[in-house]
């Protein structure tokens, strides 16, 4: 008998991207001068001299990304629509048109699909992307969406767009607003559902022993992990005001920083003092807030670099655009001869290196 | 307690289509004037005055829409590929960029994955198509590809696209090649496995019973429906000869007509002594070749109408570029005032009316 072939839980997502890139290279497939590939937030196309494309793709498997006993449909929708938005939205783009691709066990509510539907129908109106049609396929065992979002450059962008390989020693770390409150509600419904069975209404009201006990705006929690908005008007700030790196911060601040860091051969210095975490976080989670802020994910906020005179004109822009103002969190600096590549200012002074450790959906590092 | 709500398999593919489209239209995110969007191969997209892109998407699941003991690795890479690029060869347009999601078990073998991306990337190289990296996720209990292709109109068609709609009374109705060489290579399959498991080598094999004993050519049939070859260059020739109306051969002659009959308002009456059905597959199955070549699905062969001027074009380009003749199968007609849109005329002249039935994913009509 020959070996047992590895698998794809033993060799981790981020090492079978690698190869499965390398494999296409082996058959001629690479991808073509004008295109940035696998490695980013969306690809980049050039359909035409003058005009610029991006393509971002990204599924929501129930169990895995959602579970429908904690969510709505209609936030499923909009969620589900929301993280592709958000891509294009750090590369700078406007989005245009949406695909979905359904894979449905057949056991699901019409009223649901039509609730989703309108849920994602609405972010999509609010954002003037067609929803484009897309195909319905049979799951057996579990609901999953797949979609995939084309955006264009701002006409009045000259094509310009955020990547990830251009930060330098130097520039500024921001990001567009607060971190760690979609973490924060996906803590709140995890501690619920140790408790006791978690049911649309007891997530529909605020959990009791962390809100009604000490008044937190835990609803606001929920929102923003069943809610997030894509910053599509601040990456258009962004690029007006000549930035030129961004990622959306979706595998959490550590772990999306460090591929900032990885594709701009950089090293970054976060200050904990300087990270936008909200008092009602700290407030409930005294002992967690810097994990989950760090570490949990699904913010949905911008992270970018600027040097000075960006940041004076993107001050400027949010001021007049009425966005938020930029968060400094930290600066890039020159990659560390060793370790890793990120290291937390503590509030005390101390510089702690900082781990590895973007989500990978089968636990490889 | 409320009635239970109806459910997806109740409902059926095709009405939960429609109730979805008029959801989105609900919200305010109804296709846009320059987009075709839910009801067409793929989405027109104009991202600017003078360009025209498509988009299409396709997912494949594993046990619904292939067996891995029955396929490889690498021909599943392409099937996936060639599935997406069809719908584009549909349109009359030139694939350009193709997008992967990937839902995975964890327990793939590696070895298997990067099979799977030498497939796709060997087509995609083939037809300058690049391969723009896409989403991974978990999906505890089978494999799933998500494809998503972008398109444009050739440079030399002036933004010229095939679509469904456009079918008149009078026309033509033919296809880009032969009919039920995939379904048989299927028939093959599922023969093979109610009489023993089916291993990779007897499937690499031609199938004993039906090729050795009758000296078919039964790994064309395999080939046919593991490999279909996606009609770029006949779409793109039926585009340049004036071409207006056409759509890939997925779910069956007979279904996929219906949909043309539909968004056309028209009728059609189908030769079967015109069907392009080879010899081979009418010796290897005598009392099912009928049913096989228009009912059967997969073949990816184009399906067009065309103007007795257009077929003349047509013809002389495609002797001029090395491309099959078309083969006439029958007429567009004024739709009947009752029953189905679609008759075939048996080889003794008598007009039989054709039932529905395209494949619905959930059994419904």
């Amino acid at each position: 008998m020959p070996p047992e072939p590895q698998t794809v839980a033993a060799l981790g997502e981020f090492a079978l991207i690698d190869r499965l890139a390398a494999a296409l290279a082996e058959v001629g497939a690479a991808a073509a001068p004008d295109l940035l590939g696998i490695g980013d937030d969306a690809a980049i196309w050039t359909p035409t001299p003058g005009t610029r494309a991006v393509i971002t793709t990204d599924s929501l498997i129930a169990g895995i990304h959602f579970r429908l006993d904690w969510t709505s449909w209609r936030d499923l929708g909009h969620k589900a629509l929301a993280v592709n938005l958000s891509d294009v939205a750090a590369m700078g783009a406007r989005p245009r048109l949406a695909t979905i691709s359904l894979a449905l066990t057949g056991a699901e509510p019409v009223t649901g699909l039509l609730d989703l539907y309108r849920g994602l129908g609405a972010l999509a109106a609010a954002h003037g992307v067609v929803v484009a049609g897309g195909d319905i396929v049979a799951s057996p065992e579990r609901l999953g969406l797949h979609l995939t979002v084309v955006g264009e450059s701002w006409p009045d962008a000259d094509g310009a767009l955020l990547t990830r390989d251009r930060a330098r020693p130097g520039d500024l770390l921001a990001v567009s607003g607060p971190l760690g409150r979609s973490a924060a509600g996906l803590e709140m419904l995890l501690q619920s559902a140790e408790g006791h069975d978690v049911t649309a209404s007891a997530v529909a009201s605020p959990v009791h022993d962390l809100s009604a006990d000490r008044r937190l705006p835990t609803t606001d929690f929920l929102a923003a992990h069943h809610r997030p908005t894509p910053r599509i008007a601040y990456g258009r700030a962004l690029v007006a005001a000549g930035g030129r790196v961004a990622m959306d911060l979706s595998d959490g601040l550590f772990g999306d920083l460090a591929k900032i860091c990885a594709r701009s051969c950089v090293g970054a210095i976060i200050e904990e003092g300087s990270l936008p975490v909200p008092d009602a976080v700290r407030a409930a989670f005294p002992d967690e807030w810097l994990r989950l802020a760090t570490r949990g994910g699904e913010d949905y906020e911008l992270l970018f670099t600027v040097d000075a005179a960006t940041l004076d004109r993107l001050r400027v822009l949010c001021a007049a655009r009425e966005l938020p103002p930029p968060a400094i969190i930290g600066v890039i600096t020159a990659p560390p001869a060793a370790g890793p590549p990120i290291r937390l200012r503590r509030m005390d002074g101390r510089e702690e290196p900082v781990g590895g450790g973007a989500f990978d959906h089968f636990g490889g590092e």
